[in-house]
């Protein structure tokens, strides 16, 4: 992790082994912007959340799994506000200078006194492995994901959880991001809102916004001041290849799938097209089936009734291998495209040929493994 | 059927022996009118169609079932007039009285040769039973799907095909009405709008919008005049249930899931958010786990961003059975509502209490089912 910056997990009795908690620190109160669910239904430590951030100064961001805190009332928002309380005692700060996220079964109330005895004594393990926070929010992944890159002096990490439940909307399931750049928070939110917006907003693995998506970045200064143009690029990458690693490990996946939509009339177009391929059931079973049933390309590009989408002009490629022409199915070698839908990366390409904008969707192939995991959550 | 229609079907060769061409013959002109897709990349027998259809007049609609002459071209469109010339010439009438439809894959040339030795001779197999007519239209099908009604003295006759690729707008992939009502071509189109408004175009199986997709009437008077009221009503019902034969039969599906949404603010946001709640894998998963995880549900009302929502006002039931009061999970009987889910048909209501506009969306289960048909469809 970067300069003042350390983490800790636990198991504090919500799964029966597993890690549950997490603890995020800064040594000094860091800058800090965040962005969350657009869902109408935001838990409770989003409501709260909201509330904090407003402050733009973050000294620790508390999370479990297991629970999510979701449609659980005015006693959610209290034990969100506990919860943030016991961290603050813990780690020596405010309770408003705490960041809380809450992960899992949505409509069951915390076990607060459970998670404010977990949280105790939690500060005594603080290292610097991202790893080790990583494993506290996981849910439905299969391997704790956390990334780190340099610009000059500064380091930036991200820590993610994804999985199921995935299309967010201003930000993903919950995504941290620390950086002991010395950044101040008006320019934080703007290169925060930048990096999310063709990142995290354009991943999809199941098209279903969680009540729970967060995305928040930290910037203590313990690293002095980086080159903001380079500071932007990196961010911008790591987003992007946490997305990746969100989209590839979607429940049940065996595939990461992008979506490039290119020469499009305009962004919002782009984006939308994009969307609609990466979303499509019958293209992610194509994908899972490794099938070259490229009609199906066409199908879902062609239901997005309000965009400009001429038949005539629009052609596909699969991982570089052209399938559609001029809105017609080419005479491609059907063996070789079916080999390489086994990849484990599909690039699906469309040219729109009516404008010049471009955007990337990044989602995942749909498996039996989803309906196995999604049929019984809630019992398991 | 109704007086003065007869249907045929047979296997003209496209699959080795299932049937795979279906004949529908009105004994003289009938009024007509008809809904087509929105996909951008219609298939060539809706590009034809919408011209035949200007007319006003219909006498015959053939249908093959195996290749859906999608994706093809000038040669597609061509293929599209051949079919409804050997239409014309084996029944006694014009090509601009016969309306063409194709479905199966996509990008495949039609074999037309075959389809045109297929229709010579057919007119002498017409009988009455629509279901001989509904199963030279099948593809994933389960089962030949017709339905009758009387209106006085007139007959109303359905016949479709659903199954997958089905989130029609406008039409569902291929549903054909007859009637011996004695009705005017721009009543028919008002009636038709008006009926598939509330049901073919509430109904989805999978998100995804077929290139397909064609809801056809055909009125050849032979009854007389009808009560245009009942009439209406009659229509409207019958659309209504095949829209819930349909969903009921979608790919691997094992329920009809209906979602009543009520109390909103405008028709266009219940319409929204029971699509958004049919269409949510995670609410497709718990029905077919018969798991009450009722944050889903909030969950899919909730991705609504731009309807009117207020969580301190919504409530939720399962099979009349409420989960859901003022936006919080409320501590109902869980193995109660666990039985209830098991029944073939689940009913989830949610008052938005913002208003009085209603709407009910169809759809299904998300099983195994689902994946095994769609992995592997092109190849089989």
């Amino acid at each position: 992790m970067p300069r003042g910056f350390r983490c800790a997990s636990r198991n504090c009795g919500l799964k029966p082994t597993a890690k549950d908690l997490a603890l995020f620190v800064s040594e000094t109160d860091a800058a800090a912007a965040a962005l969350f669910t657009r869902n109408h239904f935001p838990g409770a430590p989003i409501i709260l959340g909201r509330e904090t951030i407003r402050g733009g100064r973050l000294r620790a961001i508390v999370a479990n799994s297991k629970c999510s805190n979701v449609a659980t009332g005015e006693r959610g928002v209290e034990n969100a506000r506990r919860m943030a309380a016991a961290t603050a005692t813990e780690v020596g700060t405010r309770p408003d200078r705490v960041l809380v996220s809450s992960t899992g079964v949505i409509g069951v109330q915390l076990p607060i006194e459970t998670i404010e005895r977990g949280i105790r004594g939690m500060s005594k393990d603080l290292q610097s492995d991202p790893l080790v926070g990583a494993e506290g929010i996981m849910t439905t992944d299969t391997y704790a994901k956390a990334l780190s890159a340099n610009v000059g002096e500064a380091t930036i990490t991200w820590v993610a959880k994804g999985s199921g439940m995935i299309e967010p909307n201003m930000a993903t399931m919950l995504s941290y991001i620390f950086t002991d750049a010395e950044i101040d928070t008006t320019s934080l939110q703007s290169l925060l809102r930048d990096s999310v917006n063709v990142s995290f907003n354009m991943l999809s693995v199941d098209t279903d916004t969680s009540t729970s998506d967060t995305c928040a970045i930290l910037a203590n200064g313990a690293a002095g001041t980086a080159d903001m143009k380079e500071f932007a690029k990196t961010l911008m990458a790591g987003c992007t290849r946490m997305t990746e690693l969100l989209a590839r490990d979607g429940e049940g996946a065996e595939h990461l799938i992008r979506v490039i939509v290119r020469d499009a009339a305009s962004e919002s177009d782009a984006r939308r097209v994009a969307k609609s391929v990466v979303n499509s059931p019958l293209v992610k079973t194509m994908v899972h089936g490794a099938d070259p049933n490229v009609g199906r390309l066409l199908m879902a590009v062609g239901k997005c009734f309000d965009c400009v989408i001429r038949a005539e002009s629009t052609d596909a490629w699969i991982n570089g291998h052209q399938v559609v022409g001029k809105g017609t199915r080419l005479d491609f070698d059907d063996n070789f495209v079916r080999a390489t839908l086994r990849a484990e990366n599909i690039d699906l390409e469309i040219s729109l040929g009516v404008g010049s904008a471009r955007a990337t969707a990044y989602g995942c192939d749909l498996s039996k493994g989803y309906i196995d995991e999604n049929a019984a959550y809630y019992s398991s």
